[in-house]
Formats: structure tokens, C-alpha cells, sequence
């Protein structure tokens, strides 16, 4: 096992009708943003539970943050911020209103040139305005780590951020929520959180055994609940364990002491800037590739993963290995999620050697668990995603 | 699953000769008790270690804090914290030495008449003068949660307390430290973290599958490493795996959205208050017999226990809990643990009475998962020790 730090102060308030909580969380004399996505949470309800349950502290609006959180549109809530002297963000959405808030929390304490600054000098943000969370959408495990992912169109690029600072102060989690989530988005964000699961495990072995082992938990519960919640989102049991899985899948738990992989995201990050592929979905056409790809350094851990998560008895390691892709990849056909990049766009030709350019360019020349893979080796799994 | 709120600050520094960070965890500003117990750690190296790495600030030495902390002790360290203006204290040494810390913690900035109110009226602590924590004793947990529990000599009482101002802010976990630790205090470790993870899983099933996943998790990673760590201390990927196993076993994590027992102990902590019997010990003697009494309630997880952590694939359901059971009372065998109270004592007569008689005294009508076990049925379980 390796050697590790671990620090996760955010407060988790999880189950059946939580939300009214939010009032408890927030300091009374703050002046409150608050931040949602394309108006869901109108429909759905979840708007009028918030701002029933907030009162006596000032709260001003900004809606419209889209999926991928964009840095134009995040300016503007910038300037509401300084327009209106806010002192508390509340983030109510999925990932991409959390990542946009945390971007936000760190943008408006910072004082450099330009806070895309943030992002291309990789600024650690230490101390952030404070901001919590109510998640409506399971899958990116925001709600409870420090980091985000933001999006500028104008460059097509799509970089993380983070820092100690950036812990949401508290997360409100109720999975009823998971009702009125379209089943394209619950197949995203049972993808998603899987994928996590697997940057994280699907390396080589370093003696982690209780890293291991948790990490299994999380990829076999979403396994079982999988099913239940596409078919029905109602079931409290199978929503409630959905939306938990999710928040572990990367709250820094199970990535202390054990290397991480991430070349998964960092190529379906490209995806999705390139072609506005769903985030989740990149991740389950890149993954295949990635094992196949990198077959001889990962084929202990896919064994292992075969044997304890799919229960393959038969074969040697190597046959153990490959059966457990075929079965990740047939796990996410099951959600209806396709994992070739030409099940998404036909205009595919040219992209391998793009990303490939494009890490070049960053100087991205090791990514992967043992910061060996080059952007030859991007582009050559790329092509096999084709 | 039911609702939960989980929030737990403590920074851990965990691996290899991490101790030498323990400055940077302490503001230079800083006027610190360091408290240890019997003075192991000068043999051993760990006091020399901690005593270099302090510079900078001034440190203030109470050592002689025994095992089961003791009050009459414990006030004495409190004259010094006052005599001395102490701002932080840095508890170095096992659970005995950090739940001592704990208490003083919330003592030090106690207003009332007398600190041993804080243990009788179940006053929970808000607020605590600040500690970290030098782990030198896998076993109890106490270095990442906010719980601890304090003996009475004079009283023969033994209780617990606790609340969200007593987390350590830091606690370096060193698993380096287990090389020195004695093969009995070594067997207790493992037996009181593998009844901590017990008591927060062996009741009934609520749906948390995530949290019977990570719990059997803890409890498997136990096993593999148990003959390991007895046999060879220095085996670091064991020590370490060890050392994580018994810090996640009681940081909160897996007892949320599901309901606790602790019945064992509580029945336990009375045959250390009446026999000295190592707290592990007694934990070991009174689970085989409380599962044995309760078997009805506890069959269904007994046999999901039994599959998934024993791999018993062998009859029927309550066949399968009866084997858990015998599997559980054997691995306690195996470290060397007795689990009869007439292994301990031949003075045992009387003993499920008299503890019986206390928990009526003390209001305990019904403990356990169900808060339905009496005073009665104590007695029947403790009888079944003998």
C-alpha cells in the first residue's frame, strides 16, 4: 500500500425527504446564490422544495448552467456574484451545476488576471466561498470530493480544477429525486459511476487488499441495483443504494494508497469536447479499447475484478481477464449505453490523431496509471474505438 | 436503507515514517500536552521519533495513561492542561491514550461542576480544545471518530461519550509501528476491530447492500491479514492493511443507514469494569453467546455473513448462521483469544446478576439493535459465558 493523505470534511444529510434541511446548513446572515441547470427542477419539484425550505436568508437566482459546465455561461454567474455581494452558493443539480459551482467558489475569492487561470495553470484552490449541494441527479460523485471539470467552447477544451477548498460544506442527498431522472440519464450516471470505480482499481496490484475490496463493493451493488433502477426509479432500496454508490465511487475513499489510472476520462474527455458526446457514454466507448489496449499491465486486477465481481470460475488469468471487458462492456449494453465511437458520429475518421495532438500540445506525454502511455499510445485506442 | 447525516473532518496521514509530519499539523503558536501511556513508547522509538519532529512549539509531557482510561488519572492531566495553559493536546499512543485525549478535550473547556457529568448526563461536545493523534495501536478506531469511553475505578463504571467536537484534526497512522507491538495486544486489535464491524452489520437487513459490501469487506481484509500480522509484524502490506482495516472499521463510515447493536459491548465493558479483562477479550467472550441468544433476529445476516465472509456454501439458512457463528468463535481461537469468561476467571458467580442489577439501575431496559434487550436477557447472555 502506498502512502496517503485523507481529508473529507463535507457533511452528508442522505434519505427520504431531506431537502427541507437545507435552511439548517446555510449561515442566516448569507446572501445566497443559487445555482441550478435547464429548469428541471421546476418540473420536477424539486425548485419549489429549495425555496420552501430557504427561508430567512436573501437568495438570488441564476439558472440555465448546462451539462458540461460552460465557462461563458459561468462568467456570467460570476458577475452576479460581484453585482450582488454573495457570500453562499447552493448548488441544486447534477454534476455539472456542483462542477460549475465549485469553479465558482474558487473564481470568486480569486484574484489573478483571469480565472481560466484556474484551470491552465492548474491552481490549487486552498480556501474557496463556502457552498453546499442539494444533488438531483446521481453519478459524478461531486457532491462529496473537491474537484470539477469545466468546459469552454470557444477553445474546445474541457480541464479539471480542485483544491482543499473546494469540499462542498454540506450535500443533501434524497433519492427520491431519482423518480423524475430520464433513463438515459440514469444510465449515464450508473456508467459513470462505474467508470470511476474503475480508474481507480483497474491498475496493477499494491497490495491495497481493503481498497480492493471496497471498490468491489461499489462496482457489484451498482451491478445489482442496476437493473432495478432503470426499470423502476421508485425503488427506494435500489435508488437509495444507486445514489450512495455513486457519492463513494469518488469521494476519495477508495482511490488512498493505490495508483490511479484517469486515461479513460482524459480520452473521453476529448469526445466529449470534440463531438458532445454524454460524458458517461465517452467513458464506456474508450474503456474497451483501454483494457484491450493495455492488456498485459492490467490483467492481474482484471482477473481478480472477473473472479470477485462477475464470479468467473473458468480459465486461466489471461481468460479471466478478457471475460471480464466482454462482461463491462455487455453491463453497459444492458443500459443501452453503445461503446464504439461510430455509434455516435460517423464523422469519427481524424479523431485519434486529434487527441493525440492535442496531449502533444499539453505536453501530456504519460498519462495512465504508471504515466507511460504517450499520445501515440491515445491514439491507437483511440482508432480501436471506431 | 435509512436516513443518515455523516460528517468526518479528521485529516489521516497514513504510511510509511509519516510520523516526522507531525509538525506541520501543529500551529507553531501552539502550547501542546503530549500524553502517552505506560511509557512503551520510549522503548520503542516513537517518543524520540514525535519528540524530534516537534519543533517549534513548546510541549508540555503527561505520560501514565493506563489501559481503560481512567478518571482519578485523567483529572490530573486536566490540572496541567490548566496549570500549564495548554491549547493543543497530541495523543500518542492507542485507544486508551486518544479516548483519555478525547475527554480532556472536552473537559478542558467543560463549564460545569465536575468533568464526570459529561459521562453521567451524556453531555455532548460541540467544541473540544483541539488534539491530533499518534497512532501506535491498531484496534479501536478511536483515531478517527469522535467517540470514547472513560473508566471510573472508584465506581467500577465504565461509559461512554462523544460528539462532533471531539474528532482528532489529524492522526498519523504509521503501520511501521506494529513491529513493536506485543502478540497480545496484537490478537486484541484484530478481535476488537473485526467486533466493531460486527456490531454495525450483524442485525437485521434494512437494504443498505453498499454498507453490508464495505463491512464485509473489513471483516474479510481481517481474516487474510489476522495469521499474517501475528506471524510477522514487519510483513508491511499485512501491518498496513491491518491498520486500515481497524481505522475504517469504526470511523462512522459503514454504520450509516443501518442500525447498530452494540450490545456486545455493552455487557462487554462490564466484565472489564468488574475483571480488568482486556476490552477485546470480553468481546469475544460475549458475541458467540449473544448471536446464540438472538439467533432468530440475526439468523438472516448470520447466513449472508457466513456465504459471503466465510464462504460457507454448505445447508439451509439457519444451518449456515450456526456455522458463522463457530467460524467466528474459531478465528478468535486462532489469535489466541479465549472466549469463555471461566477462561478469565473462576470468580465468574454472580457476575450476570450483578450486571444485570446495573444496567436496571442505569435505566437500560432494552439495548441492542431493537433497543429490546432487558436487563433479563443480559443475564441470560452473560450466563451462557460462563
Amino acid at each position: 500500500m502506498n502512502n496517503f493523505e485523507f481529508k473529507n470534511p463535507t457533511k452528508i444529510i442522505f434519505g427520504k425527504d431531506t431537502i427541507e434541511k437545507v435552511n439548517e446548513e446555510i449561515p442566516q446572515d448569507a446572501k445566497v446564490l443559487m445555482l441550478y441547470g435547464g429548469g428541471s427542477i421546476k418540473k420536477n419539484g424539486i425548485y419549489e422544495q429549495v425555496k420552501n425550505a430557504l427561508t430567512g436568508v436573501e437568495v438570488v437566482e441564476f439558472g440555465g448552467i448546462p451539462a458540461n459546465p460552460e465557462y461563458e455561461t459561468l462568467l456570467k454567474a460570476l458577475q452576479v456574484i460581484k453585482d450582488e455581494n454573495i457570500t453562499y452558493l447552493l448548488a441544486v443539480g447534477g454534476g455539472s451545476v456542483i462542477d460549475g459551482t465549485k469553479f465558482l467558489s474558487s473564481a470568486a475569492l480569486y484574484e489573478g488576471d483571469t480565472p481560466w487561470d484556474i484551470l491552465t495553470e492548474k491552481i490549487k484552490t486552498e480556501k474557496g466561498m463556502p457552498f453546499g449541494t442539494v444533488l438531483t441527479l446521481p453519478a459524478t460523485g461531486s457532491e462529496m470530493n473537491s474537484g470539477a471539470v469545466i468546459t469552454r467552447k470557444e477553445t474546445k477544451e474541457k480541464l479539471g480544477m480542485g483544491g482543499p477548498g473546494l469540499f462542498p460544506q454540506f450535500s443533501i442527498l434524497d433519492p427520491q429525486v431519482i423518480v423524475s431522472i430520464p433513463q438515459r440519464q440514469l444510465a449515464n450516471g450508473l456508467t459513470d459511476a462505474f467508470t470511476h470505480v474503475l480508474e481507480q482499481y483497474m491498475t496493477y496490484p499494491v497490495g491495497g487488499l481493503l481498497q480492493d475490496r471496497f471498490a468491489e463493493s461499489i462496482l457489484q451493488t451498482l451491478i445489482e441495483v442496476a437493473p432495478k433502477v432503470v426499470k423502476d426509479p421508485s425503488n427506494y432500496e435500489a435508488a437509495s443504494n444507486f445514489m450512495w454508490s455513486c457519492t463513494m465511487a469518488l469521494n476519495g475513499l477508495i482511490k488512498q494508497g493505490v495508483p490511479g489510472d484517469w486515461a479513460i476520462h482524459m480520452m473521453g474527455h476529448e469526445l466529449t469536447a470534440l463531438f458532445g458526446i454524454d460524458h458517461a457514454r465517452t467513458l464506456a466507448v474508450v474503456t474497451p479499447s483501454h483494457y484491450k489496449y493495455n492488456f498485459e499491465a492490467k490483467k492481474e486486477k482484471l482477473a481478480q475484478y472477473a473472479e470477485r465481481v462477475w464470479n468467473v470460475t473458468e480459465g486461466n488469468q489471461e481468460d479471466k481477464a478478457y471475460a471480464a471487458i466482454e462482461k463491462t462492456e455487455a453491463f453497459f449494453h444492458q443500459l443501452g449505453i453503445d461503446t464504439k465511437l461510430s455509434d455516435y458520429t460517423s464523422d469519427y475518421k481524424g479523431t485519434a490523431e486529434e487527441i493525440s495532438k492535442r496531449f502533444t500540445d499539453r505536453g501530456w506525454n504519460g498519462i495512465g496509471e504508471r504515466q507511460a502511455l504517450t499520445p501515440q499510445d491515445a491514439e491507437k485506442i483511440v482508432k480501436m474505438t471506431y
